[in-house]
């Protein structure tokens, strides 16, 4: 029995227009994610119903111990809670082995916002601390197929959200990026991959994962392949020539659908199951009942923001765990696991103590949901502005560099 | 209301697995043809279902007045005897506007048979005639998909069957020949196309046209774009530039519903119809209720026969119109609508008269079945024994040139 066919029952709860969705169930896929839940997904349930492991204790302990540092605070605050298979990619790490991050991002008009950042800070810490090569896909086909838009809007969207991403900080000697209409037409190892994955997949299968209909256009139905592919390594023989190289992916959870299908084919390909990292999603500004989407301009924080725009956003616009008056909140302390100002602290205020010291004086009332909002804006711009910093230092040239097609740096 | 909807009752009934099929219908698809008739497929009944026109005198007419020579015996015999919008090509040729023609094949293990010339044979002749350039594609992708056999096995057939097609004698300066595996991989334009012709097609659509079902790999429900994508010009920058070029495609009429849908999402993205000149089935030896098939050792004369085994298999598998005694056939004559090696000179004999005079000694029963072999295998020999010779002057270097992409010669 496949990985997706054990959880088929649980998956069906999942599936965008799947009527038997308890009513309280979160949905959770590639599309949309919704929870009823003021405190947003329940996490501990998602890993149940998906068939996903929790990073526990024991886990982040022996990542410590392989690697020589401290797990990133996104991991030590349980921001990535979720993985497939990390323990074997420590094993390989612990026994010199080669692997590889494979990360990507579904290009949006625009620029990225907060949320955006997550898999994409982490990608980057492992890669540091692992020193191996990262591919970064930008299925710009899929947004092409999914949206209104012309197929050259979304290529073009695809090169701008790239020097978004590259502005981040990724080591161009480490890193691949490619947008599937571009790097299609420059490999025919990509295509034959996806083909390979598109024979080992039936209709039914995808409607299963997916949720798909008869009324679906095929290149949806056949798209899962596309976004599959790049978990074979021989996708990029430049880097790899032909070993199968087994590869960890981070992101975010409402994405495991497409690595769960990808993990039933690879075994059936010779290759190792792709090992997976998720994050829990960045909360809307309203609450964490849906996550930040660049299609909100009213729940998102983008990384082109002024401080001004920030500033005005978060207070106006970012939910309040706090009491309605100022004396009930000194009474009876606020609630930082729904307030979205702390939430953001716990994504991008990287020290430990001051989080922990902020956390207890809000829910005491001994903090005020003012001074929440106002740490969590001196928190946020400086980052927003030093990635607007970078991000003009990306130049189409600096662009085209990590789109070619060339051997990467890496210890093993 | 599309084209493939306006047959959409009819084409029901040519589908695989499809079980409305009435009990003397003849089975058309691109996987199957099949029928009860010793005369073979009822190609007159197949122009109403498949909602072609048949070429007509008036049309044949018209050919000949503007190409300034008469139409090519596979038409005035009618063995090429359906079409699409062939009046709007000769109107472009009329007023010398460009277009250009489109074919491919379905690589196969081993040699070609006589009959997957038939398609080949009229566009070069075509191309003679137009003076057009030509692509030749080969889907190896599709036979991956539909087989059990690995990808680089498929590729491998595509390169062996493409040399085949260069011994009939096409223009390396007017062709252009690729395997899907391969071209994919090395112009983005060709993924874009069909990624865009994705968009435009339903699950619902291909279910109707070809008759797949829910147990289908992905891969299968989604390659008909990859058929359909060469009808769009801008799939070939390089021998077209950014213009919108109409098509001309000879095909037999089992890949007319490729066409079909093709014809429905063509105009929705800015392109003309690819027009379309259909032929019927090439008769197995044993009969015309079904076509000469390359898995059918038996059913077929390869281009890589013998003479000697072609004189065996005419007179030992070719099914005869003869009587059962010579007497018998003196007195009461044969029949050579049904006769196999009648049909193979009404394919390779290209003196009319000659075939004429055959035809009416045979009916007649003063030409023997004998006589009739013999005069078959003195056609076919001489024209398999030179394919060979072209063949082995089709060297690896003479077959890279014909795949590689650049620039074809045209008037227009």
């Amino acid at each position: 029995m496949t990985e997706s066919e054990k959880v088929a029952e649980n998956i069906a709860a999942v599936n965008l227009n799947n009527g038997s969705l308890e009513e309280d169930d979160d949905i959770v896929n590639p599309w949309n994610v919704e929870s009823k839940s003021t405190t947003g997904v329940d996490y501990d349930k998602l890993i149940k119903r998906f068939g996903s492991s929790k990073i526990d204790q024991e886990l982040i302990d022996r990542f410590e111990k392989i690697t020589g540092k401290p797990p990133h605070h996104l991991i030590r605050r349980g921001i990535f809670f979720s993985h497939r298979d990390l323990h074997s990619i420590l094993t390989l790490k612990e026994q010199g082995k080669p692997f590889y991050l494979y990360t990507g991002r579904g290009p949006s008009s625009g620029s990225l916002h907060m949320g955006h950042l997550i898999p994409f800070v982490l990608t980057k810490w492992l890669q540091e601390t692992f020193d191996v090569p990262l591919v970064i896909q930008l299925t710009d086909d899929e947004k092409f197929l999914w949206k209104d838009l012309k197929l050259e809007e979304a290529m073009k969207m695809a090169r701008e959200n790239a020097k978004d991403i590259i502005a981040i900080g990724f080591d161009v000697n480490k890193t691949f990026i490619f947008s599937n209409l571009d790097y299609l037409g420059k490999c025919p190892n990509m295509y034959q991959n996806i083909i390979r994955i598109q024979k080992c997949v039936t209709f039914n299968q995808v409607k299963g994962i997916f949720g798909f209909g008869d009324s679906d256009p095929i290149g949806k139905i056949a798209f899962p392949a596309a976004q599959a592919a790049p978990c074979l390594s021989t996708s990029f023989p430049f880097i790899f020539g032909p070993a199968k190289v087994p590869c960890l992916i981070p992101c975010a959870i409402d994405q495991d659908p497409y690595f769960r299908m990808t993990r039933d084919v690879a075994p059936r390909l010779g290759f190792a199951k792709p090992a997976l990292i998720h994050s829990t999603f960045f909360p809307a500004l309203q609450g964490a009942q849906t996550k930040m989407s660049a299609s909100d301009n009213n729940s998102a924080i983008f990384l082109t923001d002024t401080p001004k725009q920030i500033k005005t956003k978060i207070n106006s616009k970012a939910f309040s765990g706090g009491r309605a008056t100022v004396e009930e909140h000194r009474a009876l302390g606020g609630d930082p696991d729904v307030d979205v100002p702390f939430q953001l602290l716990r994504f991008f205020l990287e020290d430990d103590d001051k989080l922990e010291a902020v956390r207890v004086a809000y829910k005491k009332g001994e903090m005020l949901t003012g001074e929440m909002k106002k740490l969590a804006i001196e928190t946020i711009s400086p980052i927003v502005e030093e990635h607007q910093r970078q991000r003009k230092l990306v130049t189409e040239e600096v662009l085209d560099k990590f789109m070619t097609l060339r051997k990467l740096e890496f210890s093993k």
